[in-house]
């Protein structure tokens, strides 16, 4: 009878789970899972090299100035700020969420986030380093060389483990619990019905065809401009750059908009300011969709019920260089 | 019997407590004194404004751009890095324990840190906003908004109230429990008998004559150059911008030497790269003595012992902008 009883209980658990997750198991956006296997050691190391200018030539330019984990992993602005001020080509993407992208760069030329993390600090509108100067810096300085032997287990220290750690670090930087992922997840009330409408418009006119999956984009290269071409005053050709193709003309990874209300301004150009410009353009070029003003907004309010947990850390302090280090190169 | 048990060893609590206190009460440096009478919630505040670049007209430089957490509450550069990388005129000094100094800037013209907080928003080699313009940007984000109004217990924003909530945020920036104030509180092994006759050095040769106080420096204005003239391409001339008078030509704050150790490089010009250089240096400008290289070597040894606890906190999340807020202008 207790047997019984523990059965029907199980069996009972088992339904309601069923239910619990099956409610939402048919929707093409996933919840962003929490971060597993991470070599805490090495996410450490990588959070300080992530947070050091000194891995620019003029020792003022970090990772985090135009990927600020202040401001949803962007700098905010159209296009990046490089060493000298130099204006960059394109628009910096968020670095959070970033580890579920199919691939880096908005033209994807990067395989994995390590070899992302090596681009910048050897370009020269960028960081403007080289991959041996930032080596040599590194490697003068005695807190790094402690820290990388005591998480690599040698002497070592190269641009491979450097972008390593970085790349740990950047896994770690994943947003759970936004309120639509509350709501995913089964708590009905976490999004209000304007927003679920928004939801079910972002569904039903296509835009969920390329935003889909845990970070509701990020997993596919699409052609900006597909129903009517995209006017842009910017030069960057997008994919094409990357297979040579001329049918990747003007094709990008598709931007993730897990906390897009905080990545602003938009599109691989940053030329949409506000997200119902960005949303009103895409409806139009892509799906040759007009929004109306009150479709527009509740796409736009659905949304914002993506930004989640901002990853939440203490500010590095890192270890200083010494009379031997190679000293930043600003005005020269 | 009881109570004259217990008058006794109160009264050996406190000859002890005398003792404790008194091994190192005759010496011309104090422990740093943690934090005490913070209004946190004005401090958080504070901590948020001080990481926000949309301070500044470009959206790219904060206040720690300059003035690094991570690094020593330096940027490490010989001068500072401006809008459009423009080069600035002077060596950051470090934010750590600044509040603690006599007054603000090399040339201490900003009584405190609230006056000294206004100064680079609006300079336009610096920050290059404006007061009206950094008021207008924090009163048109709804986070800031709200968190004012928690605050200070109103709507009004402006400049007074920013640079309060910045100046609070930098009173928390202290460095206590060196191993130098380890071993003035009592600990005779905080420190070694080479950094201790460092420190020997340091006070019979004059370096303490300036540099005393719970800061190590930063609470009395000094010629640069006193028995031989101080040589630099450098055409700052320190305090005379402020007070007008002949006299104070290439005078300036004494820099605190808490965490020197992570400040470099040195001097108002940033022109010395190490501590053995600055030391060679003041020690035949200001004091009319060459150290010898073991010298030299002890007095560093000693100045390294004043690296203190680092200010630990969680990174700040700014609010995010509204379609409303003014943009910023990198490139105009």
């Amino acid at each position: 009878m207790r047997i019984t009883q523990c059965l029907q209980q199980a069996l009972l658990g088992v339904s309601i789970a069923a239910v619990a997750v099956g409610v939402r198991a048919e929707e093409p956006i996933q919840p962003i899972q929490p971060v597993k296997e991470i070599n805490q050691a090495l996410a450490e190391l990588g959070k300080k090299l992530y947070f050091d200018p000194r891995l620019s030539k003029s020792g003022f330019i970090s990772c985090n100035s135009c990927h600020n984990l202040s401001m949803g992993g962007t700098d905010n602005l159209k296009t990046s700020i490089g060493d000298k001020w130099q204006q960059g080509p394109i628009n910096s993407p968020t670095v959070l969420n970033s580890s579920l992208s199919v691939a880096q760069f908005w033209d994807g030329r990067a395989a994995d986030l390590k070899e992302q993390a090596g681009g910048p600090i050897a370009n020269p509108g960028e960081m403007a380093s080289s991959h041996t100067l930032a080596v040599d810096v590194v490697a003068s300085i005695p807190g790094y060389v402690r820290e990388f032997k005591l998480v690599f287990g040698g002497n070592e220290i190269n641009i491979d483990r450097i972008t390593d750690a970085i790349a740990e670090f950047e896994k770690t930087l994943v947003t759970p619990n936004s309120r639509f992922d509350q709501w995913l997840l089964g708590d009905a009330d976490a999004i209000s019905t304007f927003e679920r409408e928004g939801y079910e418009l972002f569904k039903t006119s296509g835009c969920v065809a390329c935003h889909n999956g845990e970070a509701v984009g990020g997993n596919s290269f699409q052609k900006m401009g597909i129903v009517e071409p995209y006017q842009t005053q910017n030069g960057v050709e997008g994919r094409v750059a990357v297979t040579g193709k001329d049918a990747d003309r003007f094709t990008f990874k598709v931007p993730t908009l897990r906390n897009v209300e905080l990545t602003y301004p938009y599109f691989h150009d940053g030329e949409a300011e506000t997200l119902t410009e960005a949303t009103d353009v895409m409806g139009r070029l892509q799906l040759g969709r007009q929004f109306s003003d009150e479709e527009n907004a509740k796409i736009v309010a659905f949304l914002k019920t993506l930004t989640g947990d901002q990853p939440q850390f203490l500010m590095p302090i890192l270890p200083p260089s010494v009379d031997g280090t190679p000293r930043p190169q600003p005005f020269d």
